[in-house]
């Protein structure tokens, strides 16, 4: 697991990383309904799966969320944290079997109320092996301004700490 | 699981239902890295951890929603779905050992481009076992309506259906 | 997880409750393999199982057992508590992918040599997807008894508490 | 895992084994819960067991069941299958961090009504760390005659097979 | 578990004993995966894996060594300890489905610097359900010297012990 | 997960990497156990390890190995695979709670008798909390040669292909 300081500065809108795929298994949909205590049928009852109009069983949205965002973690950023998730829609079944990727785009910067400190926004879009948006979320990052530590720095050295 | 129709009409603003609690282990922790693929260190490194300003591991945000959702996963409504979520929020960490439950408000109702559906909004607050709330959310579920169901049935028995 | 009160005389005899269906995977062999211990090769080596009578691997019987009582954990009854089983029999074996449910009835009511306290028996029919029983048991439900609890609290208003 | 023939004749009224130990560990809960669907506070809410009179979580009925049976898997045996299971019953509960173990004693050997097949009763007392029982149950194996394979091999002779 | 002292002059050149199969499941690389934190497309990825000389997930390198070495775990030997391991070769890719089993040989025997002591060489073939060697190792295993024990035995009666 | 072309010359003797850390829980040792089979107790029974030198559980040696190696799968390297390991030695007993990484040494390289490829030898050294070796290993890494893919290049373009 890599470290590396990304400031909002360092993040540029427009830009685009993809995830390397993960294929959602069954054991995965199995694990998934033991941690969350979510057994609905429509993920873990292949006979009633087949009565529902996918006709067999469909990931959980927390699995495909879960799984999609953690294809993101991809290294540390110790000048930044997760706040929040915005517009997180359920756009497509995913189902056993189908391979998911993360396409992450930077799509919004944005000032907040700590002058030190900017949001980024990265929208996510979590797709299939047939290049698919099954699912999209836009992540809330805080990030540290490489300004602003300037500032405090300069602010320091003014001091005289 | 039980299965039980609920309707757009059947939830009522200001309504609030309370889970029952889960304790958040150790073992939680291992189990969701594992699933996601998420080994971040302020999730599985002790010794990092002790560096950060918690002091100690905290939990993955997909963990806390993954569980804080599930737990309110009781009943099985056939004539709704998942739509999404809105304005997910980590408020305050989780650590090994918390146990959280979540609380369900009927927040908002409001019609859709389609006349047969409508979207109820859950508040979800997740509370720690200090009634801290760890995390919030707005639930989307899009819920069939009741009189809907009457006018195409009705519509039925005009077509000689 | 709901809780509710379910004394002794709230129990019919010949009432039957069917639950969800679950399909039992070759997560779950793995799984429970991994829990108990049991690497027998009926359950674990599919080359070996192809040479048995069923041609297949079949679930271990506590798996079937643990997760056909599972299925029944539906709301929580805080005046009674589990005092055993009886009657445990391996009817049918269960393989991968097949989906189970559990039919619990109302079998037997008895006293016991606690005058506040009844035991319900409840006949659990492990079923699988082509309605074929594969387990059964008797489950001892040991209940508070509503009467004995008037009773209690008459003495305490006599006892002037 | 040896495969070893053992007999009904082979089997010795009053014959003890006793099998080696084990730590029932939180995971084991978390995992067991996972597998079951069972996530009653007793054994998966901290704050919830500190109410009850037992003060913390206490096994899962099953979990106990599982590990403590399969903890006597210690060998194959192909002439001989798991009939059922009689008089399980819950002594005590199991705490986490408790170390349970199996003894098993041959408690009875009775003809069935298969000429060639007899029925062995395994007495299992599941024991914790401080040598109480916290389980029993009685094992029905169902094992074949060696005097009726010799007969059935005779008659294969006198058959001219 | 059974324990069974095993000296050094105990073990034979060339004595051969054959583990009982596994089958590797889906559900193992999983599990592998999520314990390890590798998930290598190799592993996890079928749509990657199309595009590789296998054409399908291949197991990871330590999912065969570890359930390879596993399934060796037969008794509990408690006058050797495991040293390590010389020569671990991964000779074929292992497959989702296949059924793997262990042989191991006793290949070497030497002295050591402690005199009470020698080195026990088992040669690991762990082969597939086509007979095939997938993987290979020499584990080092520390066994005490019988001899040596009745040296010191005679030693402490000297002393007076 | 990054995907980067590391050749046979890209590797410089003496270069070190160190991975980040884990903290290996007691979860770890459950899911080890339950994927190998391996349920000896030192790993498995808080009162067998109570009476042996180190007096609590210790970790696998495949557990350790596992990890310890899957710390170092950071970024896939299509130009190389993995050929197996040598000289895995046991240095020091992994506890529960201890945080292990790994630092990945580059000790040797060396021809293979195949023209294009060399054989990269990493050395792992795999160290606890107290910057304690406890498991040591080399592994064999067999590499693409920049130079032979100029070489199959050149005899491509002469042979007109």
């Amino acid at each position: 697991m890599e470290t590396k300081a990304c400031y909002f500065e360092d993040y540029t809108l427009g830009d685009v990383r993809v995830t390397g795929g993960r294929t959602i298994t069954e054991a995965d949909f199995v694990i998934h309904a033991g941690q969350t205590g979510d057994f609905f049928p429509h993920h873990m009852d292949a006979e009633f799966a087949k009565t529902t109009e996918f006709g067999k069983r469909i990931a959980h949205g927390t699995l495909t969320f879960s799984v999609g965002v953690g294809l993101t973690a991809s290294f540390v950023n110790p000048v930044a944290f997760s706040y929040g998730y915005d517009h997180l829609r359920f756009v497509k079944p995913v189902f056993i079997g189908d391979t998911i990727h993360t396409e992450v785009t930077i799509h919004d910067k944005r000032d907040t109320k700590h002058p030190d400190k900017g949001m980024v926004v990265e929208r996510l879009a979590i797709k299939n092996q047939n290049d698919e948006v099954v699912m999209v979320a836009d992540h809330l990052l805080m990030c540290q301004k490489r300004e602003a530590e300037a500032v405090t720095e300069a602010a320091s050295v003014l001091d005289g700490e």
